[in-house]
Parts: structure tokens; sequence; C-alpha cells
């Protein structure tokens, strides 16, 4: 690879990136573009704009953007439609961000004239993965660097020091390591590394920062109504709401209650099993109200094929190729799937858990009449039943004359 | 079919069933034998006995088992193996005792030289299929009597009368209509129909009779911990215990912590939606603790193929083919990746949730020093990843060239 | 069911359907609407609307179609595009077809204001379930007649004598019985039956119709050209064509030289196994084309994840699920990976075979400056292989160092 | 890595490996082991002996061996269980050996207390993964050497002054460039590179070394009867023979007729498309064999299944995940399906295409009384069917019933 000539960078505003800022302009005395999104991470903006600045990023060369409803609309809803979870419990919060981030990264590129990327990730985990593949899917003649995959700056000692002959500020609560390391947008926190690398021990309280602790949670439940159109929420308790604004009400809804947490140990795409603490207030109520919709508005041979399908499809956004052909088939499928997936959900949100109770929609497939106990109006003739089992079984009875044959 | 001489009944003591053993005496003039089985559904077999003879069933074709333990071992915990959920959530519970009952009904046939066998399950329900689907499987000319797709007795007030005017004795209670219909037995309550039957509708609070309700649980969390060998419980905070007293152990956890409760609207093999209410208390936290021990014994490529395969095998138990080639060899990929799931989970009960928040093994696979976020110990090159990302990435590259050649 | 007042009947002019025609009018008393279509089974249709005529049928009730580009725009190349196979090897020349002319009879119902359909497959074959899921997808209130489920007809004798007795005309060589009973369409020609039914015994050359003896083929090959354009075929030998036409050369094409003959047991739907001889010439040549264009214009994620899906949307098809939510769900993926399918490939066709020997596109991805043996021209960096092996063996290290741990 | 002491390598005997060997001693100053097996390539192995003493191996660090009964068995037979073909069409015949080479590596570093093995793949194609993913699996602190990814004798040129620098003898028909690279085994030759780069132009017929040109095979077909028990061949025209030496019969019958040529472009692991031309007589025939056995013995359910799981166990193979849990899960659902495949298949052989024409067993689930064409003996009740069509069609009709309802 040819030494990069202009980087987009990944940037936080955080010390991490403002270290590597450095020493993309130190190391490849190359102009650097940063780029800091509003992912709804919880975190001010303008700081990143200053810190920029004070490291001599020309104002041209810096965009702050607020990509929220971006996210939740094109990335995280359509994620949903699938019901996607990894390794059965994942939804995957953090591996969704990061195509959509290489996407900006990408265009942003083409804007300026840039012919590199940069991202913080380290070389042991997925995010690097994400990263890399959705730039080169977008853009296959960008170069990528990854710093940590790169320098030689990976103690926390060697950091401080480059930090500090570098003019760059280093926060007090900075100096000492963190006890581990976060990752948050609108859809989740991940907390994961340090005091969490032990998956026999429990996870201390301080850990979880996004949503109560179940046991300080209220006492009485409380009662939400979700509206769906195609499969998205757009609507909680009758009000019409945009994409990002339904997350972040359902992660009020979903902090407040407790609900969310998770406590997993994953197999990372690069080959290692690692823990992770995950906090997905909204998107666990989202999850369980999606299905509910589905259970009546979506046809047993197309749940049937989605939740078939599903373990793949989560597989290969936490890997990375959310921009890939197969993805994309995937997508297709599931997208044509959900054109009826259109009513409202009942939940009980009640001390960590959030429980369809009920559900309703015009795109309704379930028939009283055809299900009752009551004596039959007509719609159904209990002895069809009698020659669906026949030649459902033939088979296996062919199977067991067999059997019975060769004995 | 010709007319059956000697029918094995699955026969419960109940109003219901004692109406078909009569039946089946006055319709065929054919011997009845009685088959009584304790699932753990939790109600006394003595008095099927005294019934079964006050209908004038001989001693000898009394049969009344405790089968407990053989439902655990060889239905209940193979499935869990494979983490089986049906459309998501639903957890089998009713599904998975029915092969085991036709498979005691065909042994007992060979036994007495009976020729045919009978059952309770409706002609609109997937109990028949799977009763009859089993019962065909292991004796291809068995013939099987159902008698509510042949009789004429299906409504309530006919029932009643049959009953009368064969002195089949009535319990007051059943004078009346249930508000809703139950099976039971030691992985499951399910309920459903009646008051049940319009899924926007809550169900009423009386409909849930084996656990409590979250709000009355205890106020602090219990912490439990489960070890599996190969796949399967073995022992409760470290006492062993047979298959079946380990889940009468985790029921009695989840009865008090209000876990397992589940209000579904689901696919029916028959072909209809339907609306149940389940509680499957030891079952819902021995699942979540069998995901903690996959978690870090099991390797990821074998843990996405079985959360590939899972659906489909789910599906299989559901719609009645557990005897079937299909399942059997879903069963032996499931079996042969269980062969290191070995090790102790620990879990945090608390009003309506089972969490994993611990798990260690001899048999792990995690490996702190490939993960950590200290500095490398060698074991792990980040300077791979690039080469990984570079390669993974190369065929997405092609795919962008062709699009930028063809614009 | 209520007696049906009105029937459209699919309606071939032969002996068969011409005594269902009559039955109809005779057991129903209802009026009759005949459906003929040209699906390029190559019969004349004129005979058909005589004989109609003849047997009391209006003329406006007498529908007459050549629906042969329909079937292979809309059925035929949809399913080539998943490159179709059932059980490895059929390629579903009979189940393709059985869609369409149920869409047509639904469609003239609604036109002619009748109420039921007929048709005349067998209560033992696929191609019942075909005609009446079709039917009933596309008209839930439709009734459906299959005579050779209700009548007692079910003898070569008892047919003639209501032959005679209705005044129906029987051609000489129909009073024998046939030694086969035979399907064709566009796509193919299906034989089974009678002299067939010993699967141990080879087929009797005068079986095959539809292609001559690979050892009566020229004896020097020819080469064709097949142009695709998003996975359709568009030209032979550089000559555009409309899809039935395109589909009738290569049947020419492989009649001459012995191809797509095909002797198989499968499974049916209903439960048994059955023995066909299929001769699908130009279908089959297709298929390898087809194959041969997506191998240079198919990404490997996508070309793999559609060979997964496809054994199952064949199953589909077979089963006679062309009009459900999940056929059409894989569609929609299948569809969405052949957009870039174009391009032209170059076949070898001798005694029976037909063979991929050159494939070239616009939309290759195929990149001789990655793959050659020449010296890198910088494309590929053969170290990045190190990185990619090492990570994607770093899970299987972690197992075997278990392994050696617990030894 | 830390520099090897000891390695064991996977010698041919010919100019390129005796390079690498040369290469490793004077690289690495390390001892050499080599490892020469007979696969079945054709090739003596006398001279490779001849060529190592001469290289200065110790008579002790010299092994060869004949592993042709264990390739066969233990890799070749288990996957055609499977019916594996890869892309629809590469029946995986180099990609199946590599596993086996390692492990006799691997092995032999045990014996000999060798600290690393060595191959000589290069780096751009799949086989230097399959050899190193296999090592890693069986020893996962295996050092393994690939010289072509590491050295800088990566042209002609400099390949051949090296060798004449260490008086290595280089042939006279290695001087010149080969016009493509063959590989070879029981299985399979394989073609590839240089003159083959091309996917546009038609293999030159030269290519083709393992059979007869169609066009020059016997103008008169051969019929032949293949025996099978568990899925394994176990007899040609009722002689029973050892796994090697049916395959190598096997072979005859293709080479003969011509049959098993193939023309690929193909997904490598490693990123790129490739094209290849595999000639694989004998397996061709032997998985149309399978097939033919399957289809009387196999049940549908399982046969579909396998079907389905196919793709994803080729791919395993493929890309070297022989020694892996998935493969051996998926392994132990194949082997269980085949406890009933026994019996006997008759093929035509002709022109290149060999084709199923009998098949029978005791095994056999065809029932001749289920299927037939003449009037019912009772085994099948065609009236069953309607039952059947009706309860798979319900929810067809209650979707187009919400689609009627909605419009």
């Amino acid at each position: 690879m040819s030494a990069p000539k202009k980087v987009v960078l990944a940037y936080s505003g955080g010390l991490d990136t403002s270290i590597i800022l450095k020493w993309l302009q130190t190391e490849y005395g190359c102009e650097v573009v940063t780029f800091t999104a509003d992912l709804g991470q919880g975190e001010e903006l303008d700081p990143a704009r200053k810190k920029a600045e004070l490291l001599g990023i020309k104002p041209e060369n810096i965009y702050i953007e607020d990509i929220r409803e971006e996210f939740v609309r094109d990335f995280v809803f359509p994620m949903f439609r699938a019901n996607a979870v990894y390794e059965g419990l994942y939804l995957l919060g953090t591996s969704i961000a990061r195509p959509l981030i290489s996407k900006r990264l990408i265009e942003i590129a083409e804007e300026t004239g840039a012919d590199a990327v940069a991202h913080g990730a380290t070389g042991k985990g997925n995010d690097q993965v994400r990263f890399e593949l959705s730039a080169y899917a977008l853009n296959p003649d960008i170069k990528v660097i990854a710093p940590w995959r790169e320098w030689n700056l990976n103690s926390r000692t060697s950091l401080l020091d480059f930090a500090e002959q570098n003019q760059i500020p280093i926060a007090k609560d900075k100096r000492g390591e963190a006890p581990f390391s976060v990752d948050a947008n609108l859809l989740h926190t991940s907390s994961e590394g340090k005091v969490l690398e032990d998956p026999a021990q429990d996870a201390p309280d301080y850990v979880y920062q996004r949503t109560v602790h179940p046991e300080d949670a209220p006492d009485t439940p409380e009662f939400i109504e979700v509206t769906f159109e195609k499969g998205d929420a757009v609507a909680i308790n009758g009000e019409a709401m945009s994409p990002a604004t339904i997350l972040t009400q359902l992660n009020e809804y979903g902090r407040k209650h407790g609900i969310g947490r998770l406590d997993l140990v994953e197999g990372r795409f690069v080959g290692m099993k690692s823990r992770g603490i995950y906090e997905t207030p909204g998107g666990t109520i989202l999850l369980e109200a999606h299905r509910g919709i589905e259970q009546i508005t979506l046809d047993r041979g197309a749940a049937h094929l989605k939740d078939q399908l599903m373990p793949q499809y989560a597989e290969m956004i936490y890997n990375g190729f959310w921009f890939s052909p197969e993805r994309e088939m995937l997508q297709a499928a599931i997208d044509k799937s959900q054109e009826h997936v259109t009513g409202t959900v009942r939940l009980k949100l009640y001390k960590g858990l959030a429980r369809t109770v009920g559900r309703w929609s015009d795109h309704s497939l379930y028939s009283e009449a055809h299900v009752t106990f009551e004596e039959d109006a007509g719609a159904y003739d209990q002895k069809d039943a009698a020659g669906f089992i026949k030649l459902n079984a033939l088979r296996l009875r062919l199977l067991a004359t067999r059997d019975k044959r060769l004995k």
C-alpha cells in the first residue's frame, strides 16, 4: 500500500482517536478529515469539534453529523424485521452501527478527495472487520488505516506518553485506566474487558449504565402499545413518531424497567471467545413487540423460513458483511415477508421483562372461526385431519414396514 | 379400516377419556386397555385405576405408570440439547410428551395383543397428529381411533347426555364448562380456548396455574448453579440429581420466581393460528442455563450450525415427527456437538427472569490470553487481522470494482 | 361443500377429461366451462374445441389459449434462476406447469361466474395437490372437484362403459390401455406407470419420445452460445428470441443430441415413492448454461446462499406451493441475486451431454490479475493469506488445545 | 514464530518441493523429514526416495507410504455419502486429499519430534488453507511453513537459479514452463493456470489427461452394476472390492467412456474466482450410482434434509474445515441417514455420461402396491388426499381471505 495522502478518520473526540489523529499526521504526514457522528451514544459533539480544531484540523475538514434517523431507519429497523439475534441472545447493537459509519467515511472521502479512511478499532475485535469490509465494499480502491494494528503504542503508558509529547489534552479521569471498555449508540451500550474478563465472575453492578437494576425498577408493571407498519414500529401508545424517536422512547421505557441486560460470552469472527455486558433496553422491547405482531400477521410458512434464515443473517451482520450480496438477498426475502406485518402489540414491562400480552391487526390471519372450541360453524371439517395425518404418516409407515421386514 | 378388536386407550381418568372408553366399548364392541401415565402433570393416578375398573376394564388391562424419568431423560433433555424453541418462543412442552405416550401405547398394544390405539385429542389440534404419526412410525399396521373426529358428541350437552346414559360419574365441577382447556406435564402447563380465544385480550390472571405472578415473587433475587455433563443438566447447586428430579427442582425455582410465562399466537401444523398461554418454569431456566454453558464450551462453528438447524428441528417436534429419520439425523448432529458441553452456570432468578451471570468449565474454550485488553503475551498477533480482513474483503472489492466499471 | 353450480374444467380434449366433463354434468347437473391450454405439449387444440362442442359446451364456455410465453416467462424462467432441481436431479417440468393452469382456471371462474374448478389428476399423485393448493391460494372460496377421488370409475372397464353410455367418442388406440402414462409441456415430457413400475428394470426404448437416443445422435459435437440478461436466457447464437422461442429452440438442440433424459425414483409429497422417466431437452441445456454464466457473474457469497436455499425452493414447487409466501420470499432473494447474471455461455452438445466450455460477460467478476500464475502485478499480496489462515484457524487451535488439556 | 528446528515436508519428489526442501535447510538450518504419499496420483514413489537421499535426507527421515485405502475409506467415501458437490458441479477431488496429507504430516511430526510442517502450496490458492487448517486442528502448537508465501523465488527464473545453485537436478521437461498446473490423486485430476486462464476460451484438448475424449469413447454403451452397503460402494458387477480398488476400477470405466470432465469457474475461499478443468471419472459414476441407490432406500424427509445440508458440507470441505466440529456434526447426521443405503444400481456408461437405469434393494422403500396405476389393492385410500390437501391449503386460504378483505 502506498502512503495515504488524505485520511478520513472516524473521530469520537476522545483520547484514543485524538492520539490516532496525531499519529496519522506524524506517521504519514497526511491531511486528516474528521468524522464525528451522533449515533445516539449520548455524548455531546461540540467538544469533538473543538478538539479537532485544537489538533490542527481545518474547519472544512471537520464533519459532525446527527445520523440517528438514518441509523434507525436504514440499519436498525431492517435488521429487526428479521428478529436478528446472534448466538441466540445478542441484539447486534455494535455490529449494526459500523457499516453506517463506514458508509459516511467513504462518502466523505469521495467529497473531500481523500484516498484513505482510518478507525480506532483494535486488532483483536470484530469492529475492525466490520469497518473495513464495509469500506472495501463501497470503494474497492480505498486505503484503510488501522493504527492499533500498526503502531507500537499498544500499552497505556506509551499512549499517554505519546499524548503528552504531542500536546493532546488528557482528561483527568483518563489518566488511570478504565476498568472496562464501552461502546454506545442509540440501540445499545456494550461493556467488555478488564473487570469483565473472567466469565465466571458476575459483572459488577457499576458496569450497567443504561438501565436501572431490575430490583430498583418500579414495583408496578407498565403497559404500552407499539404499532407496526410493514414490519417497522411507527407509533407508541397511538402516537406516531420517527424511527429514532421511537427507539429513544422505547429506550426510556426499557431503562426505567431494567429491561434488556445481557451477560454473554460470544464467538468473535476473528476466532476467540469474548465476554460482553450488553444493555439494549429499547431493542429488547422492540424485538418482543415485533415477534408479537408477526404472530398474527405472518403466515406460518413465511415465519418458519424467516426463523431458519435468521441465524445466518445475524452472523452476516455480526461478521461485518452488511454490504454483501448475500445479506441483500436475505434482506429481500425478509422485506418481502413484512408486507402485512402491520398492527398493534400490547406489552407488559416489569422488572427486567417485556412480555407481549395482546395483539390486534386489520391484517390478522388469526381466525377464531377456525380455532374455536365452540361447535363448528363449518369453517373447518375435523374429518379432513384424518387424511392429512394418513398421508403425512405414509412414508413413516413405509419405513416401519421395512424395519419389520428386515428384522 | 376393519373394526378394531382390542384398543389401548390413552386414559387420563377424566370425564372426556372416560366417555371415550365407554364409546369405544359400545361403538366398536371392542376390548379396551387403559394406559395412564404420570408425566408429571400433578394429578394422582389412583382415581384413574378405580374409574377404569368401574367402567369394566379388567385389572390386567389397566396400565398405570410413572414415566417421568424416561420423559425427561429421553425426550426433554435431547430436545434441550438443541435449544429448541418453536416460532422463537415456545418451548414445546406439549409436543415433546406425545411421542412418549404413543410409544407406550404401541408397546402395550404389542404386549396385550391389541390391534388399535385411541387418544382423546380433537380434530383441530396438533396433538392428534403427534399421537398418530408416532404410532404409525412405530407400528405401520396399527389402527388409530380418534373418537373426536368420528363421533357426533361434539357438543358439551351431548357429551354429558352420553355420560349420564352410560353411568359415567361426572364430577360437579365438570357439569359447567371449563373457561379454558389445560394440558400439563413435568415440562409445562398449557392453557387455551374459550376465554383465551381473543388474542387482543390479556389472559386473565387465573389462567396461570403453575407460576406465581412476577409481582408476587420474592423481592430479592435468588442465585442458583446448574451443572451440565455432555449437554444435560446433572446437578443443582452442586447436588447431583436424576433428570426428572432436576426438572422438578427447577420447576420449583421457576414457580417461586414467576419464571417461564408465555402468551403466544402460534401457527398450528393443521393450518390455523391459535393462542396459548404456556408456563414452563423449569424449562425456561434450563434453556437459559444450557445456552450459558454452551457459550464457553461450544465452538463457534458448531454453535452457529446448531442455531441454524434448530428451527427445523423444533418444527419437526412441533409437527409430530419425533420418530422420523430427519429428526434422528439432526439429533445425531446435535448430540455430536454436546460432547464437551460440560460445566456449571450461575443464574440469577428474579421476578419472572432467569439470567446467566457466570459460567465455568474444565472444557472451556474461552482464553483470557487471547482476548485480554492487557498487553499481548504473544497468544495473538494483531497483524494477522490485516490479512484476514483483506482476503475476506477480496470478493467484495471485486464486486465494487465491477459496479464502478459498469457505471 | 354445497353442490357446485358452474365448473371450470382443465380440459385436454382427451378421453379421460371428456368423461370427467360428462360426469360433472350428470353427477352435479352443473354448467361446465372448459379450459384448454397450449403449454407446448405438442398437441393441436382444435379437436378439443370440437369435442367440447360435441359434449354440449356452449361456445362462450370454451376457452382455448396459447399460454406458452407466460409459462416460460413467469414460471419456467424464474425457477431456472434458482437452478432448481428436486432430489438432485429432477427439473420439475410437470410441477411448474400446474400453478399456471390453476391460475387461469381461477381467472376464468371469475370471468364466467363459476363457483368451482375441476381437474383430471388422480388421488395418488402430486398434481392434485399442485392444482388445488394453487386454486385455494388464489381464491379461498373456490370449490375444487377432483373426480378421480370421488367417482367409482377407477377401472379402465368402468371408464369405457361410462364413455359408451354417454356417447363419448373413443379413439381406437384408447380402447386398449396405454403401457404408461404421459404428461408433456414445453419444458418436459414425463412418463410413468405400468411398464415403468419396476424401478429395477430399464425403461423400454419406446418410452422416450422427446429426444433421440444418444446412440442415434450426431457423431460430431455441436457448439452453441446462450446469452443471458439478469438470469434469463435472451438469445441463442446471438439471435434474440422470446422466452418460449428460446426454450423451443433449446428443445430442438436437446432432442437432436439426446440430451436431458432422466430415469428417477422420487419421493412424492403424498408419501410414496414413484418412478418416472423425464425428458427435459432444452431445460437441461438451460440449467447448464445458467450455471455457466453464474460462474463468472455471481459472487461466491450469493452463489453459496442460493445453492443452500435451492433444495427447499425446489421442494416448494414440487409440493405445489408456488403461490405461497415462502416461495415468494425465496424468489425475492433469488431475483435479487440475478441483477448481474448477464453474459454469454458457450456449450458443447454431444451424445446426451451439454457441457459449458466457455463463458464471458461485461459483468464478470473473474479477475485474471488476481488469479494468474504469472508474477504478481500487485493485485494480490500472498502474505495476506498467512493472517487469513491464522485467524480462521484460531478457533480450531483453541479446540485442539482443549483436547490436549483434557487428555 | 520462533525458528523451526525440524520440519516434516509434504514432498512429491518434483522440482518445486525439492527446491523447498533445500530452501528449508538453508533458510532455517533445520532438519527436514520428507513425507511422500501414494494417493493414487499415478506417479512412482521410488524416485522421490532417491531424490530425498540425494538432497541429504537421512533414511529414517524419509517417509513413503501408500495411503490410498485410507484416503478412499475415511475421506472420499464419507464425502460421497453426502453427494457433496461444490458450487453445483465440482466433486472436491483436490479438497478432500489435503486433510489426510496434513494428518500424516502431524502424525509424523509427533513420531519424529518435529516442531513444524511445510507444504508447497502457493499463497493464492485454497490448498494452503486446507493444509494449514487441518494441521492446526490436529496440533495447535505446530509451526507451519509455507515457503511460497515467504521466499522471494516467485518467478520461474529465480526458482531455476536456486535449483542450479543448490545442485538440484532439473528434469529436461521442467526447464520450460508447463502450460498449466496439475494436481492428481485417485479421485481426480485438476488442471489450472496459464493456457486455462481465460474462461471464455475452450480448454485445449491436451489438457485432459485422465479420460478419453467422448468422441473417441466406444460407440456402444456399457452397463455396470455397483453395489452399496450403508452408503459405501462395496462391489462392482457383483465382485466385492476394497474401497481403493473400487474407485480405481470406476476410474477405468470412466476413463474409457470419457466420463467426468468439468470446465468450471469457481469461487476460491481466498476470494477470487479461478478456472479449473477437472476430470473425476470414477467419482462421477460413483455420485450417480449413490444417488441411484438412495432413490429407493432413503426416506424423503432424510433425503431432502441431506440435500439442504449438502452445500454447506461441501463448502466446509472446499474451505479446508474437514477437521472441524461443524463438519463432524454434519457427518454424524449424514452417516445416520445411510444405515439402509444398501442395494445395487445399474448404470449405463456412454460417451461422457453415466446414467442410472435400474436399482434394487432388500432395503427398498419403493412400494408398487402404493403407487400402481392398477386398481387399488387397499394399500392407499385416495380419499385421504382430500383432507391432506384441505389442511395443507388452510393457511393459504387464510392468506387469500385476508387479501380479499383488505382490497
